[in-house]
């Protein structure tokens, strides 16, 4: 989905690729996704007792189909969350910002969540080996549990691994989808690889594995980073052609990079991203040594003009993730502006939130070692 | 693979259509496949300790290195047997000429085999429901267990029920194949939907599956008839870079339709072919109603001129597939050519040959009912 220029700014934000300044009201436009607005947040409230910050703060700012979602769930017909990752390379803080609201969800919705590692799609589109890729889903299998998903209620897929109960479906939506319209969403040419141009139809099985194997209709909500939509725009007028509901999507922002401008946090790249292993002297240097700052050049300077907490990456990160109190939060951003907070204690902030964060995230990631079985699919 | 027009002659033999006038030399030529030679009769004798009349006569006319699979076998190394069924309707006698020279193989090499049911093909392909292609898929097990393959060294392979085996192979062999190359050597385009444009990685793979699960590097020798052939030239070159042999091929010619002149015998018209099923009325019938003659219009003219058993239907069906005794053949050749036979009494051989065949292979088809289990990957 390339957007088209505007005054020279260009960006793309595909499954595959996310580049540029992000306009995402014009990604919204172009992807045909809904606003999350304050009576759908009224609503959610309404049925989950109370708000995430991430929602309060348009972190997760689009939706598909939510009020369906929410109309069901008032008659009684509770739903179930998809998500998932594709195993590539180390989880960074990007990735557990949408694992993290969707344990909320799974919490105040009493859901079942399927997890998706996409080991088959890292394979078929990046240059790593599959022994490498099946590495990374150990790894990363051990991030998404230390998030704190309730075992009984969870339960993770590997694609290659359980391909007897995904593939037979995913032909089913192989079958209605051509290649004409893959090219047109993900923008591939014939120089693609005969399994990338499958992949999609792996990607829409779990939004109906549960209703295939209890032989019953389940509605589907799928927290997700805008950039995997397309996947659901292709699929999402096959669901019904099967019998099944259109799964609701409720999206998120990216992270941004701790260089800040464009794109997002990525995993590729040691500089711009801060991962769930890091020690908390390696998560010390990165923002001091990377993260973007609002603040003025000098100290007089930023005391006299204060600094632009909206593009300053560490204000950012604490929004998007790591300061859950508004009041902090406000207190924080309205001193950033006035000059009395300086960058660096903004950045002491940030890394006092972050290492606190991690220290727990990776004592459960560390116990998550001996209980993986709970997870995986029988 | 569309071989090019010659005075107005034209055909097209790819796995999805076999119509037209089928030149074989020009097909070995195109596919880039060698003749099977006398000498090479001899060696597959020396090994077999005999030789099936299918390769005498050149029904099994070509091959892939087959040369180098018997120097392999010669050295001790031993191959398995690799061949399949796309599951969409009844067996036909076509089908059954490859599956009991196969047998032929098994039994003198001592080989395993291993058969693929391409469930997913077939409904991927074919505007058949899913289900469809499940009760064929079942319906189908039946005939290939009536072949009389050992059940010890026998495995049947059904691409959607041993997805968890094919799939995390198939991606190997997907990551190396563009789209470009499969447009070329099927002819397909972007109306294709994506389920088609991969289902080749998953026909490559039964060919490795033996030497993956057992962890060493066997030969394997598949036999089929030459329209399948495109997928193994899609695939040739990429077995090697997964650090496995190619494949050896032996290659068959189709079984003419009733109605004699082009194409195949194909399951979808019911006049056009002999089923498994059929019951000794219907043999009767479809060749006296359906077989191509080779004779002259009248009694006299059949005395007098002879028939040509070159394009007589029912001599063919004699000499690829239920007349092996050469001497018994080539009576009934000459008494043809000389007008002794006429058409009717050729065909009344026919009919007692094949309801004596059928006969047989019905009455092991029941017995299968209970013995697919044998079959059955674990």
């Amino acid at each position: 989905m390339k957007a088209g220029k505007k005054e020279g700014e260009e960006f793309k934000v595909t499954p595959w690729e996310v580049s540029g300044k992000i306009d995402y009201d014009k990604l919204v436009k172009d992807f045909g996704v809904s606003k999350i607005d304050q009576k759908l947040i009224d609503r959610i409230k309404k049925n989950a007792g109370e708000v995430h910050f991430m929602l309060r703060r348009k972190v997760f700012f689009a939706h598909r189909d939510l009020n369906w979602l929410l109309d069901e769930y008032e008659k009684g017909n509770k739903f179930f969350l998809y998500t998932g990752r594709g195993p590539s390379g180390k989880v960074q803080i990007g990735h557990l910002q949408t694992w993290y609201f969707t344990k909320w969800l799974q919490d105040k919705f009493d859901a079942e969540l399927w997890f998706q590692f996409t080991d088959d799609e890292k394979f078929l589109f990046k240059d790593k080996s599959y022994e490498e890729i099946q590495k990374w889903t150990a790894d990363n299998m051990l991030d998404v549990a230390a998030v704190g998903f309730d075992p009984k209620k969870t339960h993770f897929i590997v694609d290659t691994k359980n391909a007897n109960l995904l593939y037979p479906e995913a032909i089913k939506f192989a079958k209605k989808i051509t290649f004409s319209t893959v090219k047109a969403a993900f923008g591939f040419d014939d120089s693609y690889n005969i399994g990338s141009i499958f992949y999609t139809s792996m990607q829409a099985v779990p939004a109906i594995l549960p209703s295939v194997l209890k032989g019953k209709n389940i509605p589907c909500l799928i927290p997700l980073a805008i950039d995997q939509d397309p996947h659901f725009r292709v699929a999402r007028d096959v669901y019904p052609k099967l019998g099944f509901y259109k799964p609701s999507i409720i999206h998120g922002m990216f992270l941004p990079p701790l260089t800040g401008a464009e794109g997002k946090m990525s995993s590729s790249e040691e500089s711009s991203a801060i991962f769930t292993t890091d020690t908390p002297k390696d998560v010390e240097k990165k923002i001091k040594q990377h993260a973007f700052s609002g603040g003025q050049p000098t100290l007089e300077e930023q005391r006299k003009l204060g600094g632009n907490p909206d593009i300053d990456v560490s204000f950012q990160y604490l929004k998007m993730f790591f300061e859950p109190d508004d009041s902090k939060l406000e207190k924080i951003e309205a001193d950033y502006r006035s000059g009395k907070l300086l960058t660096g204690e903004l950045k002491e902030i940030l890394i006092e939130k972050i290492n606190l964060f991690l220290k727990e995230h990776q004592k459960r990631r560390e116990l998550a070692k001996k209980q993986l079985d709970k997870f995986l699919l029988k």
